[in-house]
């Protein structure tokens, strides 16, 4: 199935391995780079709001379908390595250019550089 | 950004109208059907566990930036119409059958025959 890169996060972590292993439990700020053609879909987006970041772990092993040994399932984790490494990270915003592209927040889990494929509101 | 269906999923729910806004608030039970190449990755996952299901809402029009009149961004919303309908339903695991690739679950919004892109766990 094909989908499009909207845009790409800009965190403090050079490789996946420095970055931590869940976002909410990390302040950490960083920004969500727009592409221009998809901009107009932050309109609405604000500081305080919560929301869903889904990104791909684009140096993951798709290969992977067992860990620890071959004896827990990759659909039994949250491990990067899995057949669609598509990741979601929960955040916080802290700001919205809308022209710019620019949505700065906090709780990132991602390598930089990382694709991003959607952001939506957070469940209350 | 290419990626690979590893399975479908089977819900009492026709068509996406028929299917309540949030799996979550919903009691409805159904199925995660995992492709035979895939089942590996259920290994661990049981009755009482949350997963996160991945799917696509694949009859969302991919073409719409903003809604209510165009004065929200689809990025501020949980709308499946965006760029890239990727959805995320929260369920609870009933059953699980790793030989049949069969995910019994609780808390489906998704229509059925919905293809099914990721299962991981919920953050606790």
């Amino acid at each position: 199935m094909e989908f499009v890169q909207i845009g790409r996060v800009e965190t403090p972590f050079e490789t996946p391995d420095e970055a931590p292993r869940q976002g909410c439990e990390d302040p950490h700020a960083g920004n969500v780079r727009i592409d221009e053609r998809f901009r107009d879909a932050l309109r609405g987006l604000a500081h305080g709001d919560r929301v869903v970041v889904v990104w791909v772990a684009d140096r993951a092993d798709r290969s992977v379908l067992r860990v620890r040994d071959g004896e827990r399932g990759v659909f039994d984790t949250r491990s990067p390595a899995r057949p669609n490494p598509i990741c979601i990270t929960e955040c916080e915003v802290l700001a919205v250019d809308e022209e710019d592209g620019t949505v700065a927040v906090k709780g990132v889990d991602m390598a930089d550089g990382s694709p991003v494929l959607d952001l939506k509101r957070a469940l209350d």
